[in-house]
């Protein structure tokens, strides 16, 4: 009986090994099929993933040359070696986080060779017994404070690299130094075979299709505001209209692409830390204020969490009768609406860094009347005779969508503050207006809050208001006085 | 005129630099009081970075001993300094960067040492006007090829730093051998002192003073989630009890610690990545289920975004007056605290990893309980004289907390497959019970959904129920029950 099933046993995977070796062919079609779509889909999801693998191709075959010429192999030796792991080490997708390596690189190794040469000096004079003592105390005394200092976040994020390449060169110089009599010709050719390298990269990453940090996050910013703007732009429609229809939904994007907003801290921090490394380039100077980006994300992530929140009651099962909804369809559809619309057209004046000509926002003053009406409509007498349970869902999506109103605003704010620092081009303001104000000895002021925002308030302070300017006015005070209402 | 303004601009030059070198020595001093106390900050924060430095310090000392004696010199040569530069490059803060690293410079070492040699003999026959062309393709071909994996999201976060090496191995490898004949040593030496570089920070991270990333993981999933337990069991009160206090809040550290786990994505699944590299350690098997920590930690942001739109009405210049406040207080602030003390005993259940005696978890049963009353609450008459606008901000808190349930609800489950997939010690459970149940041959079920959470059903199919079971029971339907309503 054992002996039988031990057979069987033998049997059974002798068979499973035969299925596997007969399906082992078409498994491995199946993976190489898989891995050629992905291939596809990573190089048309960003072509400059294609162009950089060629630029890396360009650079590391220039660089070789050192070895190939016998002119150039005679200056530099096996030294050259450096200047290929250096394009291998340093040369980045962008061009942030090129100059950020190749600067790190080669200031370390500047620094870090001078002082391995100094403490092989100062170990060589205490004779051939104290020498390798010394310098291994040196080695071992550089790397804990390098080491610890690496955890510094300030230092963690712009020049990690930097700190291991320092106790990579203050080792290999001191240490080198106990064997090898030309210690300054080592350092002279480690340092540069070592900037060859990084300026080569430096080089064909700027002027040959450039990939700018700084720009990927300008773009990034822009696209989660949109997607944020898109969700509020359907939400109306979708919880009033379609309520139930939960299948359609599944088609649609705009649901869901809030949901990258929500993680993209470490993305933007990287991103921004990468572009205070690059030179100015077309729309962006130098030093352009990449922290106001990381303002304006933060804000747009808060926004999107106020948005999860939402999401979760268009799925929900129970909704409140249609009677209920109809009563505040109208006001919650405009906030939401008016909210999303506003956020697309500060997606839009961040994309083109164009100013909109008007400032505030009308689409944020309609979101904000839309939310005094719906205070004025709950203080009505009108739900008397309504279930309060009924009430609740739309209450709190009522509730929550004046939330959202204030972190539109908020994003506003923050933009027009991105607009100030970085002078956007303004959108048809005539600019005689600011030259009349500035006339009026406001010009400190003027200069503290950006022009085109103090325009309409100067002007109501110098001259009697038209009547279009009156109601621009208005609607600025409303926007003081819904501030504190806005919160249901 | 002109002059005179000159000179007083020379001299306000001359007095303002006069200021600066007045001020540096004081600067400077405030510079160096502030370094040093962000050093012991960060030192006494985690006190594994200075042991870390220090052990980085003794593997490099320890490396550097190749250059210094003489019989361990003959053998490597200058290539000793490939195991110096392999210490500062793989030894990683935790164990499993530093495995990773180790493994991925290895073999991809080895990979492309084996290439490399490959290629330079096919390049070798084709003469010396042939060779460097078709080197110089060959490397540029598979840096091209190799750059371009890089982006595939799998490797990175796994492979990355291999391939890196892999191109750097394949050109050195390559390259040299145009002007080196013995490029078999070459590689031989390259990977041999890479081998006892990396074994040396493998052996000394694992077995001094370990930092274990699959541990740091583990804890930090039961931090965020001890952080959403305290915000949620302190939110009641505050809410209800001590409004318009804002100022006495500011010290609570448990309204703000949530904030963290918003963020956290990104080190979550770094942590994870990294874990995957460690071997079995202290409570942690190979292979521990790390992705269901990822799971739990989804979950946990999503309830962090909901408290963070509840943390909103905390700060919301506008309550709702008292009489309609203390209708619902009581309920609401159930179903917080009870939340919360679930939330804080899953992130206790997770941290000694010991399955909670009751399951599931009597807390999440209260909380549901509340939200079924708040329902009944809702549906009563005694609403109709409000004022509809004053109920709002409650009916939004109400709303938030009754979805907060299900999050903290989804947690558990996630707990309670973390704890199936790890089996965690169970507290006061008297497993005769599974016993009995499975000889009623239901194995394979309790084999499925873990046997403690069974175990009450199953007694109560094969057995006349008493009354402790019985109320048991009824609470799992009303589990059941609530699942659909509590979505108020």
């Amino acid at each position: 009986m054992e002996m039988g099933s031990a057979n069987n046993e033998k049997i059974s995977i002798f068979l499973r090994g035969w299925w596997f070796m007969k399906d082992l062919p078409k498994k491995i079609l199946a993976k190489v099929v898989e891995i050629a779509r992905q291939t596809k889909t990573i190089g048309q999801d960003d072509p400059r993933r294609v162009i950089h693998s060629l630029k890396v191709g360009l650079v590391l075959t220039l660089v070789s040359l050192f070895y190939y010429f016998q002119p150039l192999y005679k200056s530099f030796g096996v030294s050259a070696m450096w200047a290929v792991m250096t394009v291998v080490v340093v040369f980045e997708f962008s061009v942030g986080a090129t100059i950020g390596k190749g600067f790190n690189r080669g200031l370390a190794t500047l620094l870090a060779g001078v002082l391995g040469v100094g403490a092989h000096h100062l170990a060589s004079m205490t004779g051939k017994v104290g020498e390798p003592i010394l310098i291994g105390l040196f080695v071992f005394l550089q790397a804990v404070v390098s080491t610890f200092i690496r955890f510094f976040p300030k230092v963690k994020a712009r020049y990690d690299y930097g700190l291991m390449i320092f106790i990579l060169t203050f080792c290999l110089v001191s240490i080198s130094g106990f064997r090898t009599d030309d210690i300054l010709e080592l350092a002279q050719k480690r340092l540069s075979t070592i900037f060859i390298g990084a300026s080569t990269c430096v080089i064909v990453s700027i002027f040959v299709c450039p990939v700018w940090s700084g720009e990927d996050l300008h773009n990034l910013v822009a696209d989660h505001i949109e997607k944020l703007g898109n969700f509020l732009e359907g939400f109306g429609s979708e919880y009033f209209e379609e309520s139930g229809e939960a299948e359609k939904r599944d088609g649609k994007s705009f649901l869901v692409g809030y949901k990258s907003v929500l993680n993209s801290k470490n993305t933007e921090e990287n991103l921004a830390n990468l572009a205070r490394w690059e030179p100015g380039h077309g729309k962006f100077m130098y030093l352009h204020p990449w922290k106001q980006y990381l303002k304006i994300g933060t804000l747009a992530r808060q926004c999107a969490c106020r948005i999860e929140a939402l999401n979760s009651y268009l799925n929900s099962q129970i909704k409140a009768p249609d009677e209920v909804r109809q009563k505040v369809q109208e006001t919650c559809k405009t906030m939401s609406t008016e909210s999303g619309q506003a956020l697309k057209e500060l997606s839009l004046a961040i994309r083109t860094m164009t100013r909109a000509a008007d400032s505030p926002n009308t689409h944020i003053i309609n979101a904000k009347t839309a939310a005094r009406n719906l205070i004025s409509l709950l203080k009505s007498d009108s739900w008397a005779d309504i279930n309060l349970l009924l009430v609740v869902p739309v209450a709190a999506v009522a509730s929550l969508l004046a939330d959202i109103v204030i972190c539109v605003e908020d994003i506003d704010e923050s933009v027009t503050e991105l607009a100030r620092l970085t002078k956007f081009k303004s959108q048809n303001l005539n600019f005689s207006n600011c030259k009349m104000a500035s006339d009026e000895g406001k010009n400190k002021q003027l200069e503290m809050n950006g022009c085109p925002d103090q325009v309409i308030i100067s002007i109501n302070l110098t001259a009697p208001a038209t009547d279009h300017q009156e109601k621009q006015s208005q609607s600025q005070e409303s926007v003081q006085d819904t501030r504190q209402n806005v919160k249901v």
